[in-house]
């Protein structure tokens, strides 16, 4: 009976099992992912957001945001961004390239409704996020469904290293199926 | 009496904190930080490293890479990268802009001969990383000093936010002698 990490479908599971559980669990490794983004000035940015959806069927992962936020703007720009997470209980390092796609509006207010009313204090920041402020509790938090947006983040390849005593290393891309193949890690 | 998180100063000391015990211990939330950069093909490209430097007073964090990686490809087109940890104890978001300098050779050699020697084995694997293999361990480690760099990463802009019960975000720029102003979250 071999290890998760030592199969090509195990490592598979693993990520999945991975994300759902960041989804489901405040405190699970997978709760807080990078989304790294082209910049407006052409440089790389990147920032924590929180795991709000993950369809193992789709291949596709969720987050949601503020429309005002300078991730909105560079996605707008160009929609390819990389998904990070350290997974230090499985001793996995997951990297994402996604397609990101933006719901907002009536495309959104199903997932809406289902935000925790603390939860929707976070959408509809007043200043707009980032704006110099003179005094650190300068701005107003007042939930407004106009400013919330999903970002649906269809994952394109998935590049998995498994840190166990020995490293592995494998590689997934939707253009072949998720099949996976080993690399040298 | 005010909390660290309250004042700009007290942020500031709360960064370098973060960052010192992510090179001192190995289980602190900054042991391993997500590095950006942009990819060959314009895209962004992130991963894990592990922090291996921080100096307070140069404002400078420092990693090590093996040269055959694809990030060391990345920074020589454009040595613009971003950095990210999230201090899950000290619930404090870090993202750091920075721009990085490669030292090889004779200029990584004096810090080569302080990385323990299992710890060498990371550099100087064959075939070069992310070649496609049969089998998960068909590979070589061969400690190289010859692909063994440091990536020396000068910190140009640094934004911070503070998660407790309310939020604190303030940013910091070199160009500005690091002095700090409060943002909007």
């Amino acid at each position: 009976m071999s290890e998760w990490f030592e199969t090509l479908p195990g490592l598979w599971t693993g990520l999945w099992d991975c994300l759902a559980e960041g989804v489901a669990r405040r405190d699970a490794p997978a709760r807080h992912v990078v989304l790294a983004t082209v910049g407006l000035d052409g440089g790389p940015e990147a920032r924590t957001v929180v795991l709000r959806g993950a369809d193992a069927d789709a291949g596709v992962i969720e987050v949601h945001t503020d429309l005002h936020s300078a991730k909105v703007a560079e996605l707008r720009r160009d929609g390819r961004a990389a998904v990070v997470v350290w997974d230090g209980e499985r001793r996995l390092q997951v990297r994402l390239s996604v397609a990101v796609t933006e719901l907002q509006g009536d495309a959104a207010a199903a997932i809406w409704e289902q935000v925790p009313d603390p939860s929707r204090q976070s959408y509809g920041v007043v200043p707009a996020p980032g704006t110099p402020i003179a005094g650190a509790l300068d701005y107003e938090k007042c939930a407004d469904r106009a400013t919330f947006a999903v970002l649906r983040c269809e994952l394109r390849r998935v590049d998995l290293v498994h840190l166990g005593e020995v490293h592995r290393r494998a590689g997934f891309a939707r253009a072949g199926g998720w099949a996976g193949r080993w690399l040298v890690p």
